[in-house]
Order: structure tokens, then sequence, then C-alpha cells
């Protein structure tokens, strides 16, 4: 059976990556786009990348008409985004993914210090599942509204779970470096191709919203604060973030321990890609696709842990993950739409 | 039912493109794949990407073990692909497609020309089918072998088609713009990225093997010779040829014919998305799609038409179009593999 | 002794560039740049290229300010440069270079037709110089404005005029690169890097500005009129223009006669690189610099020559052109600040 | 006048930077260029950039002729360069300047340890100057022999020197982004372009040799062993080094004290850019210069300061700073060939 989805705010680049996947999903139909300014024009006129794969036509919003689709996905910028949904939560049933920041703090509080504006349904917030399948996979199939993780905290979060869950983080740096789809789909100063290319700058440094984010969560998985930093850059290339990231220890590790607990840790997980020993992840290997890689280097005294994780920012980081959700709200093969399906060999008469 | 597939020389980027789009095709399966050097590695330890999408482990070539699959598939260099299907053609009853340039020609003779080797098959050449299904698609189901066309010429020969089909091509001009994907996975002088990079030159001016490959079967559509003037150049991305057409016509056109024109040819062809009026072909939207975009402008005298043309080189420039012509060879739908099925909606009870 | 040079609108490229040669000047100096927008900051704080190189403030423009320098030169947008370099040079004994399309066209009517705009000084631009030197030396140094020739015009005119000179010319087709340098500064949709990269495209066909440009300055050297077709595109890559060339020829050359044309030529010209037999214009080795580099190809018949050119658009394209016509302004060498001096070795006591 | 230099081994990235560099330099003229394989071909032919700036021809290695100049400047891969160095030194009195790692340890057991090779000359290696101008400037206009530092040696150390000389520097982290000219000009599967385009990714986790030079010679100016993790990564584009270096601090400092201490350790440098307040080092705008730029961001508790870096690799971190020590060594002013000298205005009599 075919579950429909209307995606508010489709004009961006999560939003078209999200028809893109969609369009490959036997069971999940974008029923509809919204936006505030386009209305009346092709989706496919906005995104070229979409002709001949969709002829949904952008229209403006309304709670009801979206409400009728089985789920609503929005790609709408964070603080809209919460007013919207809010209100949709209330009034509505209907399954809720939130590709803003919006509702990924459990706590209102650390929110408002975060984005600098009052969270307009602190209770929501508070009951909404943070959707990172491998780390919180329990949490989201009942939950009134799914928060899909930040492109970064997606990369940082899967590789030290392992080592949080152990306990055994006493300090972490994550320094990360995104392709410019990463920074949205309006132009400025910093994503003119000519500024940006031949260009690699660190930028927010000690003040980017997905510091909390990552330590939230971590800190969720660990059982208590861990302190992290938490320096994104962006590097001349269209997706993919890797993250390199230093995780201080509390006890000492060698590789093979440290390759068991994380073969341990994922075993059951499609997405994730556990590297062979010696090889670090590597953003050109995950493009297009919801992998995760995840590279593991010990240091020699076995107290610092250097793990290397890629994503494709807009898959993974983003609108994958958000059908990975979908998966699960709906009961549906978590891999749906994001792998092919495994196939049986014909009988081989031949053979 | 799915049908096999053995893929021969898998090292390269073609090998690499048509396992990853074959393992999102229902009904063609990957048995196994050969290499001269590296058997008994994993295809996923040579091409990371496809960590995860397969479990084939490269084997060493065998006639008779390749022709138990139901399709046999090369990507082996010109000249040793020439031997090897040649002597498959001959003593087994296998489904061929070869991704080389060695039976692209139906004339021996002109092979030897661009390729200064001798043929080891004319007649298998012969009856070979060009295997460009929208432009020679009645061909392809029942040849002994199915030379799947060049990158450069099938963005050229889409582009230029109509118009041949018409009989008023005059003059040929094919500034033809490419990827570096399109050099191979060889590293190399022209390939090293702090030579290519930030780096625009034409090659082989005059002397590229894909000229002739455009003006054989070029002639054939327009029932006779048109001179072609073909300058590839190598253009610091991944993937895309773009191709800047310039037609010098017999006939004056009108933006409007030559807009109809091109509709009316490519009425039915899912793959072919006639862009609108004003637009140009754009290799970023093509990218990891088996689309073909083309762009159409006249000059303000009629007589010359510029067309653009848009294709990802390694998908339908090689091995996606292999892929539409394994579809043809086992009479299943066109575009399986390719695009995603239509979905019916749910009836929608809520609408 | 130093003279004194004014930039006008120095917050775009081409004012940025012209600001870092002249830095290496050792006769010119830059004394002011001015601003519509940003007077009072540190053109430093605006190219964060010229810290530690420039300590030039931006202001506001004030004619009899910027006529106090010994030359000014305009890097204002087409219309505004018109309207101030026509008061400047009725009211004031200053020198005057406009990188501007403003005054490239003898004819005030070809320019209003192209640009779709009356021209402020239809005398003056009739008796302005077109800044390419190795074209039109003679012409500018007693020019009461010289109008530095477009980006594109620079690479298509050096590659045709020894063509042009010789009367052989009976068709030509400009197929373009450019980085997106010459797009400019300010962001839009068509200069995203998430657009732009792993993009190529052609814009503007038949109706970009500079085949006007290309076609009146050829006509000027051919003593008469040649049809071009000029088509630009948009690489990857922040700088360089690739402009392959097709001349269809009146006359049969073959390679040898073709080299000789141009070597003679450009026998003279230190800017100008001809390539050796084989070789092909490449923007990567012309990247900051002066240089024009060429290469020739014949095509089997004699008929039609391949030429390819390739030039730094911010340099050879604008600024560093610029500083060669106020070199020949000033009578200095006309290499100065854009070619290191010979030197001469040192008495060599140990040879 | 003018001194003579002979470049040991031109055919690679660093030789061509200084060849180019040197053309520009008023009292340094390049000689001689040395190759072991293309003796006879014209260095402008290796490298096409060099075309009108240089017409040495590459010749074979001969000590006596490379020691009649009064330079000697080495690009050889390292232990090669290591053993005619020593020659030279023993044999001749010529001023000597390495790139290689050879002579970059004092102590001949952390060389052997760090390049598995046994030190051909460690008294040599004990008196060699470390050629880093702005930290140990005192050392080098009288050395035996410049060890030219590694390229990112330099922009680590020249971020944490500072911090060393005060004492307060407990752990450090240095995650380095190069481009691709840092990996040399050899093609090989690391450097193919359709492999480091649109991938970034970390290698040689605490392994990499430059690990062990950045340790050395920041304990000297520590006066104590300092603990440095470093990783570096390699990004998509051609120059250009960004060092993101986390400083773990004994004392807390807030941000006004640290911007004085960089501002005062770097006063009278003319090189080195101290950025604004809240502004990031950005490999764009040292691109072709020997600048390195220095940003500094204070952690909220003041125990971490995160200090981004930024040279060009092949100028401050190879060629560039070897024309430092070349003017250092002959006495020459520091910034010749690197910095346009500063020019005195006209008098103005219109002023």
């Amino acid at each position: 059976m075919t579950h429909t989805v209307t995606v508010l705010g489709a004009t961006g680049y999560t939003g078209r990556e999200l028809v893109r996947i969609l369009a490959g999903h036997a069971d999940l139909l974008v029923e509809r786009a919204t936006t505030t300014s386009r209305a009346g024009v092709a989706l496919a006129d906005v995104h070229p990348e979409l002709r001949g794969l969709t002829d949904v036509v952008l229209e403006g919003y309304d709670a009801a008409t979206a409400a009728a689709s089985d789920a609503v996905v929005s790609c709408l910028p964070h603080k809209e985004s919460m007013t919207v949904l809010a209100a949709l939560a209330r009034d509505y049933d209907v399954k809720l993914v939130d590709l803003s920041g919006d509702f990924r703090f459990p706590d209102a509080a650390t929110y408002e210090a975060a984005y600098g504006t009052a969270h307009a349904d602190p209770e929501l917030t508070a009951r909404a599942a943070y959707g990172l399948p491998e780390l919180f996979r329990d949490t989201i199939a009942d939950a009134p509204l799914v928060a899909n993780p930040g492109c970064y905290p997606t990369g940082a979060l899967l590789g030290l779970a392992p080592l949080a869950a152990q306990g055994i983080l006493e300090d972490v740096i994550v320094d990360a470096k995104s392709g410019l789809t990463g920074a949205g789909a309006s132009p400025g100063a910093a994503t003119h191709f000519a500024k940006a290319n031949e260009s690699v700058t660190p930028y927010k440094l000690f003040t980017h919203r997905h510091a909390p984010e990552i330590a939230t969560h971590l800190g969720r998985i660990a059982g208590g604060s861990v302190p992290v930093t938490f320096t994104p850059h962006l590097v001349p290339m269209d997706r993919g973030i890797l993250s390199t990231i230093y995780a201080d220890l509390s006890d000492e590790l060698d590789e093979e321990d440290a390759r068991k607990m994380y073969a341990d840790f994922y075993a059951d997980e499609p997405f994730v890609r556990l590297l062979p020993e010696g090889a670090t992840a590597d953003t050109k290997y995950v493009t297009n696709t919801n992998f995760a890689d995840v590279g593991l280097a010990v240091a020699p005294d076995g107290k610092r842990l250097i793990i290397s994780t890629a994503i494709d920012n807009l898959v993974k980081g983003a609108s994958g993950q958000a059908v990975q959700n979908l998966n699960l709200l709906f009961a549906l093969d978590e891999t749906a739409g994001l792998l092919p399906a495994r196939k049986k060999e014909s009988t081989q008469v031949h053979a």
C-alpha cells in the first residue's frame, strides 16, 4: 500500500533530495509540495534534476490539505517549522518529520539558548523522537514527531556512540569538513563559487548550533555530560561531510578492542560500514547513498582514538535519514527506497 | 525471473558503475566479475563505493564459466574485448554487450583505420547492433552482439539525429566537454588532480576515434555522408559530457519548427528530456542518471542550429546505456533499473 | 617617476586584480580607490587577498579628486562607467582606461544595439582606442580614452587576427569556456558553488554582447565583415578562458603555413606564446599571468583551422591588459609590472 | 649584484615554483637546473607555466658544476638529497638549502626513526639551521646548510609558536587540510582527479613524518616536550594548507590576552598576517603568496585555543620560504622577490 507524503518547503536542497529519493520508493508517494513564494511552478522547473521524475506542482501551504497526507515532512527553516508543525501536531493525526533544528532538543531551554528564540511548544519537543535510528530506533515509531538530526551531528554521533555507550569518553573534538550543499540553496558571499573554490576555512568556532545538539544526544548515550568542541569547515565539493573526531578516553584501548567495540555496536546496521583496518572514511564513497562510513585509528598510547566518519550530508545527513524515519513510522523495511532489495538468483539450469 | 550477468574487466569505472546500477535492478543479477590481475579480491575492496552493495569476488576469466551466465558485458579495453567476445559469440549462446569500441563499426575497414589494428571478426562486427536504443532500437533485441556506443557519440548523435533524419545537415561541429571519469581509472599526467584541476583544454584535434564513430552512425540516419568535426575537452569535474553542437543546415528553420521536429522525434523516449525554450543542457542535472538533456537555439538567419546535449558519461554514456540494452535483450521494461517504476497512489479515503 | 592611479569601483574582481598587479609595479601607484557603498572601509578588508599589499581606504567618488591622479581606471559597471568617464574626458586632462563595455564600439549605434541603451558620448567612443595592444598598439598612446577589451574578445581576437589580416576568414565559430570569476563578484543562482560545481553549460546563445565586439574588431583587421558565432560556457574553475575557435578558410592552409603565419604575426609580442606543434592551449598554464597561449591544428583538407587560445580572464582578459595599456599611455616598458625584468648574470669569477 | 642558484631536481612542483619566484627576483638568478632523467629538455617544456619566463635547459647533475653557483637548492627526494648535499657541504664552499626532510632533525636518531633510514651525515644535520625565519632567524645566515621546513610543520609551528614561547601548551592537535599539489607531481591512485575530486579524507593517522618534525621544533621553542597529534587531509583544491589547531593550555587566556600575545610575537614579521577578531584563516587568500594568515578563537572557559593558519604549501610551505632563506643567506632584504618593494609616491604638484 502506498503512503502519501506532503513536503513542506520543497525549493531547497533537502526538499529536492527527498523528492528524488521518494521517486524510487515503492511505498511512499510525494503527493504535494509546498512553497511560500513559488506556488504554481512545477517542482521540476525549480530543480531541473527532477525533470522526468515528478509531476508535482508547488502549492501554497494549507494545514488541512497537508494533514490529509499520511505524513508531512518539513524542510522549512527553523522557527517557521516549529510553528507549522506544532499546529499540525495539535490539530491533526498525521505523521510528522521535521528537518529543521526546532525539535532536536528535549529540553526547550537548550533550544532557546542555541537558537536565540523561545520554543513554540516545549511539551511537544520533550516528546519528539531524535531520528537517528541507529542510536534511538525504539523511540521513533510511536513519536508524535520525529526530529531529523542535523547533518554534522549525524556524522559525529555515529562516530562517538560506541565509546559513549561504554562510558569512556573524557573529551571530544569534532573537526568536520562539509561540502557546499550543506550551506543551502540560497546564494551568498560564502557560497559564491569564485570564493568557495580553492578555499578551505573553519567557521563559527565554539558557536555553531550543532555543538549543543551533539552534546545533548551524546550525553543521553553516555549517561552524563561529555565536553565537546565542534569545528565545522567548508570544503570545495558538492556533497559530503567528513568528521575527524578526536576522542580522549578514560581507559586505554588497543586497535583490536576498538574494532570489536564498533563491530559489535553496529553489527546489525545496514547503513553503517565499519572500514577495514587502516582505512579512513572518505566522502567520495558515500555520495548519493545513505551509508555512514566509519574508520578507526588508535594512538600508540591507547588514550586517544581518531574516528573518521563520512556521510552524504543531503542523504544520511538529511533526506535519506528522513526516509529511514518514514520507513520506521510506517513499519516498512527500514532500507526501503535507500538500498536495493536483495535479489534471489534464478534457478540456474545451465550451471 | 532473474537473469544473470558476468562482467568482464570490472576494475574500471564502467564496470563499477554497471555493478552499482545492477544492484538496484530487480531482474538482473551480477553473478561474477572478472579481472586479469586482481583475482580473489572482493570487488568492493577495489571500489569502496560498492561496499554493502555487492559480495562479488573478482575472478580470472574463463569462457565457459562466463558463458554460463545469461549475458556477458565486456568492460575490457578495445582489442582485448574483440578477441574474447568473438570467441564467445562463436562458441556459446549467450547475450553479449561490449562497452569497448571494437564492434561499433559495421565496416571493419573503418574500424581498422580508426584503431590502427586489424579486426578479429569482420563478419560479427557487420552483424552487431549499435546499441543506441533511441536511434536503432529495432536492431538490438536480436543482435548476436550489442556494441554499446562511445560516450561522446551518444551525446552527439542524440543531438543530431532529428536533423539527420530530415536530411538537412550540411556541416557539423561537435565541441564536447567531458568530466575526468571519461579518461578512465588509470592515473596519468593528464588526469593528475593538480594538473587537471583549474584547467580546460582540448585534445586529439581532428584525430579522436569517436569522430568516425559519430560520422558512421550519423550517416546511417542521414542516408549519406555528413562532414563532422569533433573536438573533445577535459573539464575539471567528475562526470558528465556537454556537447555543444553547431549544425549548419541546408534549409532554414525557425525556433518553433526546430522544437517541433525534436519534440516529435523524441516523443516516446523516457530518457530524452527536451528542455524548455531558452534553456541549455547542463551536466549538473543529468549526473547519476540515464537521461540525455537536449537544448536548442536557432541562429537569427535560421541556417545554423546550436544543440546542447548533456549526459552522464558513465551512465547514458556507458553503463546505464548497457543496462538499457540488456533490458531490450531480455525483453524487460527498457527503463528497468534506470528509472523508478510509476507508483499508483493509495486509494485516498481521506481525500 | 611614479605615476598615480585612481581606481573607480574597486570592490569587484577586476578592481582587486588591478590593485594586486599594481602593488608590484615600480612606476604606477594606486593612490585611491572609489566605491558607491563602502566608503571608509579598507580595501584589504573587502579583498583579504590584499592584506599586507595595500593601505588604500575606499572613498566616495569625486571627479576633481579622481582627476588629480595621473590616470583613472574605471572598473565600474557599463552605463555608469560611460557617464563618469565622459565627464572626466570633457572636464579634465587625465589618462582614462575603461574596463566596461561602454567605449568598445567606435560606432555608437552598434553599442546601442548590443547594450540596449543610448550612448552618452558618441563622439568620444568614436575616438577611443580599443586597448588590445598586440592588434591596435599604435592607436593607444594618444587616445583620449582606452577601452579595455572584454575577456572573451581578447581570447577570440588574438586567435583570429593573423587569419583576418590575411583576409582568408570565411566563417568563424568561437566556443569559449570561462572560469567563474568571469561572472563577477556578486553572488547569484548561476554562480552558487553547489550549482556551478560539477557543471558545464553554455549561456546566451547567439545573444552575448561580446559577439558584436568580436565581430567589430575582427572586421577592422579583415577589412570587411566576417560572420562570427560566439558561444560562452561556464566551467567549474576560478580563472581562465579557453577559446576553441573554428575558422573556415577561403584558401587552403597546411600546418607549416599556418604556424609560420602566426609566428610572423606575433614574432615580437612578449605576451603571446605560440605553442609547439601538437600542443593545445590550457587555462592552467596562463593563470595569474598576462600571457595568451595559442595552439593550432589544421584540418586534413586544409580548409578549417582550430585555434585554441588560453588567457587568464582577470589578467590578460581585464586588469593585466589595463596595466599593459597604462604602460603604453605613460610610455613605460609595456611589460612593466607584468613580466619580470631580465637580469644580467653576475660576473662569474668562479666560472 | 646577482647571485646565482643551481636547482637540483627541478621537474617537480617545488622546483617549478622556485624557478617561477626567482624569475621575479632582482638579485637571484637560476643558472642551471638538474634532472636525473630529462637532461637536454627545456625546463619550460616540462612546466609549460614557465614558458616565456626561463630559458634554462635541464642538465645532469655534476657536483663541481653545481658548486660553481653561489647557492644550491635541492628539490630532490629525501635520502637522495642527503647524499648529494652532504658531499657538497664537505667538498665545496657553496650555500645550501634543502627542501627535503633530510636535515630537519638536529638529532639524527629522530630522523632515522621517522624516515626509516640511517642518516648520511649526523654531524651536518646537527649543525643545519631549520629554515623557518620567523622562529629561528638568527640561526640561518651562518648555517652550513638550511633545512627548509615541511609544508605542514610551517603552518603548524607558526600557529603554535607564541603559545610555546610562553610555556603554556599542554596538549596539541593539528588537523591539517592540504591541496593536492602537496602530494607531488607524480600521478598515483590518491591523486587521480576522479578519485580526489569531491573527496576529503585523512591519511597516515598517528604516523605522518611531519608529526615528529612539528614536535621537535615546538619542543625547542617551548623548552621541553609538548604532545602533538597531527592529522593531514587531502582536500580537492590545488594549493594551500589550512591548519586547524587545538591547543590545550595550562593557563586560562581570554581573547584579548591571546590576540596581544600573537600581535606582539609577530609584530615585525612581514609575512605573518594576524587576522581581525572573529576571522578565520582561509587558503583562498594566501594562494601564490608567501603570507601565513593566523586566526584565533578562545574557548568560553579560556582553556582551549583554536588557531587557524593558512599558507600556500608551495610558497610559504616550500619554495617561497626557500627564497626567504636565500635572502637571509645572501644578506638581501628578506622580502626580496616575495613582496613588492614599497613605492614612494611622486611629488604631487597637482595635490
